[in-house]
């Protein structure tokens, strides 16, 4: 057996998420499937991130094993043929030690969370970045989101269904920077809680309208209860944009 | 009567572009009609270029008048609310004078187009960019698109169904940028023959892939000869920037 690590990019919009479920198409699904038409073989691929339905991936990163012998290039872009239509796509096929694991070597996740900060509806981006059209001060957003790097316990922005043994996260970095109408906040860590990002995001937000200052947020993350912070903002504008190793 | 400036940003993707046709959906429509359930009011909207099928737009303008009497703020509102669900947006409003005409009065048109330059296929950018899969040399094609800036004969680079009065056009600037995988294509005139930059990027392909030299391309471009060019790029990678008046 060969195991593969596979970077995949894909368009969120019509998957139940990452991980396989039984109401509807997942990426799992799509890329496992791609992959036993290529060559036979019954995966069990593994993911850095298991992103939510209707979140994006840039450069998710994927480990399965294969008894079929094939360069990167030829399993990069047999799977790729046999991926179409759905909209996901292997942009990178390496081979790796059988001790990596997609999910347990990965050092850090780096997420991309896009609103458009504008009155008009979206085109382009519909189903790509959250619109939100009241003004947002980005600078103050940015500010306020410095409260949040470092080691915290994270519960206030953590999901009810998070599996995670601890809500202790060290947050490496989280920026906030407009350029135009676009408003980019880029988050990276080791790892992250359920909806952590979300979560984040829906509570700068408030910030970004000036309905909460800096010791709202604080007081927020002190409270350690996910009803103190804000709402999740919504799937569409988060990316995960790579895995370091 | 008031005059109104319309900027418009839209997925051309389901459309038959810009203007009426019986054979389809055009935005000039979707347009219209969002207008009139705003206001009973039959306009005739101009726009200041006819976007080909499937070409995108991030500032199209178009002008319209309206006997109803309103401020910019809520024409702009009111015709995204009847604009939905189509992928098209009013981005802003606002009165001229009755002498401004959106094709006429224009001193400058942008537009971009995107290539992604990779071997995977398109994902989140299907249907918003061309994917070419060969390598392309993006500093090869920018010094050759220096061969096409200012004013020449571009028969060569015209659609057969061009209805311009004189294939003299001058191209105010040309250029080919590479970040990563994208390249970015944009191309600055007063105004442009049909097709002309989708002609101008499927020759300028040719160059990046080695295959043509810059002599080749003077030549194509002297030979006043349509079938002397390279092929029509997508209309799926142009975007029509904005507009100068």
């Amino acid at each position: 057996m060969t195991r593969f690590k596979l970077t995949l990019e894909y368009d969120g919009g019509g998957f139940v998420g990452w991980q396989r479920q039984q109401n509807g198409p997942s990426v799992q699904q799509a890329l496992e499937e791609a992959v036993f038409a290529f060559c036979g073989e019954t995966v069990d691929a593994q993911a850095a991130g298991r992103t939510d339905a209707g979140v994006h991936a840039l450069g998710q990163c994927v480990h399965l094993d294969l008894a079929r012998e094939a360069t990167p290039d030829r399993v990069r872009d047999a799977v790729n043929f046999h991926l179409k239509p759905a909209p996901v796509a292997v942009v990178a096929a390496e081979v790796v030690d059988e001790s990596f694991h997609a999910r347990f070597s990965a050092v850090r996740r780096r997420y991309l969370y896009r609103i458009v900060n504008r009155r008009a509806p979206l085109t382009l981006l519909r189903g790509r970045a959250w619109l939100v059209q009241p003004p947002l001060d980005a600078a103050a957003m940015h500010r306020a989101a410095q409260l949040l790097v470092g080691r915290h316990d994270f519960t206030s922005f953590r999901s009810v269904h998070c599996q995670a043994l601890s809500p202790l996260k060290t947050l490496d970095a989280l920026t906030v920077e407009r350029d135009g109408e676009a408003i980019a906040i880029a988050a990276t860590a080791r790892s992250f809680l359920h909806h952590q990002v979300r979560n984040m995001v829906g509570t700068l937000k408030l910030v970004g309208e000036g309905k909460w200052r800096e010791a709202e947020l604080l007081a927020a993350l002190d409270a350690r209860d996910r009803a103190a912070a804000g709402p999740t903002a919504p799937p569409e504008g988060l990316y995960l944009v790579g895995v370091d190793y």
